[in-house]
């Protein structure tokens, strides 16, 4: 099986497993654990903030972010199919209290234009705009980047209207590496930043929130309400230190490997808009089967391909556990299987 | 001053003031008061449910109803424009945790088509709908009214999914005078509705929930968790059931009158969409100044209009303590303001 | 029927219902109705306070003044028998996120050193308090007043905390006149004061809140989302600003028979506690009956009364409606139903 | 230093370690972790559930717990020590909108009397009892255990009132050995489990929710919400199903150790109530210096103790890491500490 459904799928190298198991270890919860504390202040540094709380999720980094910086009956601006909005089984609101006001684009970012087109102003019956968030590079949308104007628009136009940016960085390294910008420039001017260990770094699981110290305890107090604080991360946390130094520079071979993917499909038809990253947006409208009847007959031939969130969309993700020859045979597999079925119109 | 900003700022009339100080009262929160019970038995009746809660106001029927059916968590498909989204400062999140899932649309409504591309199914991480709420008339979109088909579809729609429907009934005996249609039918299938005395029936605050029996325990016990439990409110209802015997009518007067001050202004190029109800849309980027400019112009004239929540509209609505003779000079306020500054290109 | 279960049973008179009629009206939600705003700046004038914001009953007062004061996971310090603790449907969770911290008294005071040992500190896992309620007078307890130094101690305590005190002064009056201390000596140093119309003063319904000026709009943004938000409120305000020229005096009136009540009642050992304001707490477990069984045999012989929510206990309440004919019948009936049954072990 | 603050500060042990590092792993997230569902079909056989959830912590495990049972606004009754009142920052309000229905004991049980005497009926305006929790055995009490027959009569109780029964069982096995009933027996006719493994379990975290199979969608629905969802969790996983082998057994020797504590410590008068578990509750009221002073004395000579939430209260608790021989010496410098000092009248 080549399984390109997700990079969350990569399993821990033994030299990952080496690092784990020899962790030294405290009580994070009482802040004694030696290894998180190393992790939480590489990533700050690496992003350029005064501080950075471990968590078990992306989603947890995210959920504590929201509720940083609202009060219930707020606003959330972000794109339509943003994680926080689709995939965190409604925590802006349930958790948070937030409207969500979106902005439908088809690569997941937004001009200041449609920015302030989606803020919604102060009076006393108004959900008043007061996050917005980024998420950089776009996961729902084929893994697309975010240009640097459009984020400087936001730097500069969110403070006018008082309102905080939350950059949601999943997979920030993803877009560092596209644009060839540095982790730290591309979170300049951003509020907080979500920043996960276990996509493109391969980690088991855990993620960081990197937030201004002022905001640190009040960011704890809610980690500890979600259930996020833990005993003995160090564990965890030595996995991260290890992809830190061992798996960043290879985020480039993923998004190699994505592009040559397109190229090998390029003829289908399939692909559908630029590969940025290590996603390749396949668009099933263009073939003769339904997206879930492809998905399925790729599957049979041995390469796991999943749904995007929009209409007949699937995605083909490279990780750490999908090498040249992977990306050649699932090539060939999804070619063949299209044979004489592509860019055709559906019966 | 010729009050065009909205159908709200009507004052009781003299009959509708003698009704007020005859009130038979009790205790509501007993359930003692006979004439809130006559008023929730009369518009149960009217809307064809099994019981009505009178409550202080629309807007507390809407947010009591998307507590009714829903979980923290779940979404709440609606007009992206709909009052209970734009106008009760972030309720639906805030009191209910509902993530919002709009749909744009310029006059408010949608088909089963937009409808179903909104919802969002089950998965542990989604936001899974679980209420679909309609607005009927839908005021930020200039009064318009729900085609019946379209009603049709959601009513069909709605429940294989698993989505209840609410409507915001809030103007809907302008929607049943418009399409000639009985409230009751304009309800049918609806899982509750909002209904309200104090917009085109001239009372001065006070609204009703109509939904199921099996519902009405709980709808009481979040009315009175939101503070909406009265005590001698037979004071109010008196004014409602007033409206129901003299105000009914007389719905269709503000129709025609909206509909005369659209011809009037027909040949400034400033009206906008058709006129369904009360209300008149007006379109300022159509003309010299900007909508605020527009506004206070007209206000120094001796008429009042407001803001729409799209970027340069304006809206005029009709209403009780409007007549004939108003409309005529309103026109012709409104048109002499104009003259010359009309159907041209800003600068 | 002498109806003494509650004093939220009056209905308005003659006098009121014709100044309820008569009432200046504009659209409060515009903070355009000229009689509610009169009302606000007389209440607020009244507790000493900056601002009052109108609402349509003491649940929503107090369920704003939660809000304004804390975020969700913070914990509130009250009397366990407090009517926001016990009869608001859990509004200071459901709507503040409120951890309750109850202090269980006799008579729903508390001292300092009883507050100090509930309040919770600071600490990542704490819910920390920031919230302390007063109720006075306390309805649960029988209508109880707050000594002065208990007052004093609070107003000193609090602050040394970082905690707000809301003072629940739905049945404020009744204190005052207790205590023969004015209502803005009783508010002194207290960061809100809910008021009630509806007790003693006898109007329909409706309540403000009394808060600094710099609170008001996120005050005004909570009442709407809750659905507070009324249009010709003046009609209600009028009853309030009537009842403040012609029922605060009176007040003094329902304390004598109240007292008159307890003193007829003396020898049947059923009066417990003082009889400080408008209420006697009745202890049913002296008796031969069970309280239920009391409560429905004195129904029967036409005076009502009701149960507090304390194992035996029932209460009988005087109020505007109540004269001192009533009272010395009411009296007269207890004793003769009690006749022979009240002072003796139960079975 | 000899490390009695708590349970939850062992450290993996090698075998523990070995096992994490070889751990069989899959997408947790997509149900396809094998080691994470060995895990969880395990703990759920051990307790007699249908179903069980792996989540980071205990505390995740009790919130999700809460918001399957309830709706916002209804009432949770507990001890007024238990963990999910006192350490999980508010979680109960914040996330479910409970509201804390305490009841208060020394030893953190109730029996049925106290149970009735703190459930909160219907009615529109009460917050209705729907939950009570269970803490067995209960930390901030000292580790006590629950009487046999007072489970039994909350088994029998809760039902009538149509209340759910969540048991925190954080620290069940501690219980069960006290007993010596099984963990399957103790879990009899709750609605549901939490299930920990980091503390004497000696996991490095990590805790499981025991529930009907009928809920598991709904818990994994929340469990994303709140941020617990993982990946590769077999890492973790791996842990618990090593310490379910090796360390359920030798519990007994943390409580052997906490009762030789305890006979050293007779003599100074500082121990106080009765050893069920591996808790030893110290009275510092009883000696020359406060709580803060004797711990900081004690820390200097290399014994650590931690802070009850109850006022002069200290415990020391046994663990994986500390041995026949640590509590020889932690017992020797406290009497060494203590003497002349206690059982003296403070200043």
């Amino acid at each position: 099986m080549i399984d390109l459904r997700t990079d969350t799928v990569t399993r821990p190298t033994p030299g990952m497993r080496a690092a784990i198991a020899a962790a030294e270890v405290g009580d994070e919860q009482k802040g004694e654990d030696p290894t998180t504390r190393a992790l939480e202040e590489r990533v700050a540094g690496l992003l350029g903030a005064q501080a950075a709380v471990f968590v078990p999720s992306a989603t947890m980094a995210n959920q504590i972010a929201l509720q940083l910086w609202s009060r219930p009956g707020d606003g959330l601006v972000a794109s339509a199919g943003a994680h926080l909005i689709h995939s965190e089984a409604g925590g802006p609101a349930a958790l948070a209290g937030l409207m969500v006001q979106p902005i439908f684009s088809a690569d997941g970012t937004f001009d200041d234009i449609q920015f302030t087109g989606a803020v919604v102003g102060d009076g006393a019956e108004k959900p008043r705009t007061t996050i917005v968030s980024i998420e950089n590079s776009h996961s729902n949308a084929g893994g697309r980047v975010w240009p640097l104007d459009r984020l400087e628009q936001l730097r500069s136009a969110a403070p006018r209207y008082g309102i905080r940016i939350h950059l949601d960085g999943a997979r920030l390294l993803n877009a560092a590496t596209h644009t060839n910008v540095s982790p730290l420039r591309l979170c300049a001017g951003m509020d907080s930043v979500t920043f996960c260990l276990s996509k493109g770094l391969g980690c088991p699981f855990g993620a960081l929130l990197a937030i201004p110290a002022a905001a640190a305890a009040e960011a704890r107090r809610i980690k500890q309400r979600l259930g996020g604080a833990m005993r003995q991360s160090g564990m965890l946390a030595a996995a991260g230190l290890y992809a830190l130094d061992h798996h960043v520079d290879r985020t480039a071979d993923d998004h190699i490997r994505a592009r040559r993917l397109a190229d090998i499909l390029a003829g289908t038809g399939l692909v559908r808009g630029p590969v940025h990253t290590n996603v390749v947006a396949l668009d099933a409208t263009t073939v003769y089967w339904d997206r879930e009847e492809l998905r399925l007959r790729l599957a049979e031939e041995g390469v796991l391909v999943s749904a995007l969130p929009r209409p007949g969309m699937l995605r083909a993700v490279t990780h750490l556990d999908v090498d040249d020859h992977d990306i050649e045979h699932a090539g060939a597999v999804i070619t063949r299987v299209l044979d004489g079925k592509s860019v055709r119109p559906r019966p």
